[in-house]
């Protein structure tokens, strides 16, 4: 299945897009995608629903971010070995992580805004984990157990916020509208290798990033294991597992960043693509 | 007013405390202590009930954390002139921020459990700031108008986790129950001046943390306007502005931390006190 979230923001109602790629109105099963409605019981009722006995929703109706009410949006940072060499920086020991606040959750296709102060807003495509079930030390052998599906994150940076202001990453990870997430929950039965899914981002049509999840230094399920030993991952949380190469901040022999009008467009093999014009905020 | 949340875990009711000292329960005029109730309009509201006329609530009923359906729960670190002395590092030039999951959260008198791989939990009493109203690119000048009310957060802290993991500090500070919050949010008018209250904690009653809030390098003015020009605060947003001298990782010779059976009690001028015991997590 692939579940989503649509109308204004703040009044978002659950979804399903069908085979035929229309968007169908769950608002009579349940009330939101939302970490109650991703656990396998309530996966498996809706997985029953004929799709075609749904209402259908207007094909130009806005996307809100695909899990509503997301607890935590854990993000982890540095995870391809093709970026780290990118990047000249050393592979780290575990999994590198950081918290995007929740108030910079937006749906795939929201604009995304340059804070006043920016100069170096910057794109990440990543592959965004979303948890179905309550886990707690557990063990990379059953990790995925506790996935409900997959979904892309565009964890948009700002590299300035992030690194010159004496805080720690969040500080450049968590302004307004830097974390469009969506388009749908596309729900593990229909990822067959989380570790084998294509990556890409462009730019103004110009592609700047390319990779794939299998050049991931910690995997999902290690991941999992590593930051469920750290605290609870509840329904409804997301991981995002770091971004490939071709970052703006990466770009020789000067990067290159964000600037008003630009277009990203951003996508993952079998969960859809985002796209988002860059505003100023 | 002071504002709390009563009841079990996940199914707390909003109450307040009288001018005596009992619980009153608040749930038959709003459904929770939340960013909606914190509003100017719904306090003005509150303050016009006659508390004599609430039902009176058990004294010896859980507390859960002074604000339900928090946002997001943004941390100070380094901000106390007498503990970056005290650490031997340098005065930051902007406030370092880091973000606590909001799955740490607790009740002010919840147990704090140690984590499994734990050698070095250690505690940190500060001033919580809650927010009533949003906050975008405000100045310092008014950007108290924002604040609805203060209330006591013990940032508990593993050290390792925090500085060991290659992670960045969240990592030590999100673990579950690292967030004990209350027992009440104060409303601003019953704290004259938020930068002159003295704060201490004790452990298994001796004295570890002394200090004063003006002692802060960034004052809670000087955070708001800081903060919201990297990103929205929301109504139910909750800074935690750091801590004073006297943590476990700073004591010598040898750093002293939590263990099994410890009992933390802490305070602060006017927004009452917290107590945790210490349990294997």
């Amino acid at each position: 299945m692939k579940l989503l979230r649509y109308g204004a923001p703040g009044h978002e109602k659950p979804g399903l897009l069908d085979s035929d790629g229309r968007i169908r109105d769950l608002s009579a099963h349940l009330h939101d995608i939302d970490g109650a409605a991703l656990h396998p019981d309530s996966l498996a009722r809706l997985a029953d629903i004929d799709p075609a006995t749904l209402p259908e929703v207007d094909a130009g109706t806005r996307l809100g971010p695909c899990v509503g009410n997301i607890g935590k949006m854990m993000c982890i940072g540095l995870n391809y070995s093709d970026h780290a060499a990118e990047s000249n920086l050393p592979i780290p020991d575990h999994p590198i992580l950081f918290m995007k606040a929740n108030s910079a959750i937006v749906g795939p296709n929201d604009d995304v805004e340059l804070p006043r102060d920016s100069k170096a807003t910057d794109w990440e495509v990543e592959l965004g984990v979303v948890i179905g079930t309550r886990a707690k030390y557990v063990t990379r052998d059953n990790a995925l157990d506790h996935v409900a599906g997959y979904c892309i994150v565009n964890d948009v940076s700002e590299r300035d916020f992030q690194t010159k202001l004496t805080g720690q990453w969040t500080k450049g990870k968590s302004c307004d509208t830097f974390g469009p997430t969506g388009p749908w929950v596309v729900t593990k039965d229909e990822v067959a290798d989380p570790q084998a899914l294509d990556l890409w981002l462009d730019v103004n049509g110009v592609r700047r990033q390319t990779g794939n999840t299998s050049k991931m230094i910690f995997d999902v399920a290690t991941i999992i294991e590593h930051l469920s030993r750290l605290m609870t991952l509840h329904p409804g949380d997301v991981i995002s597992t770091g971004t490939p190469p071709g970052v703006g901040m990466g770009i020789k022999p000067e990067p290159v960043y964000l600037k008003e009008g630009d277009v990203m467009e951003l996508g993952i093999t079998g969960l859809g693509t985002q796209r988002q014009r860059v505003v100023q905020g």
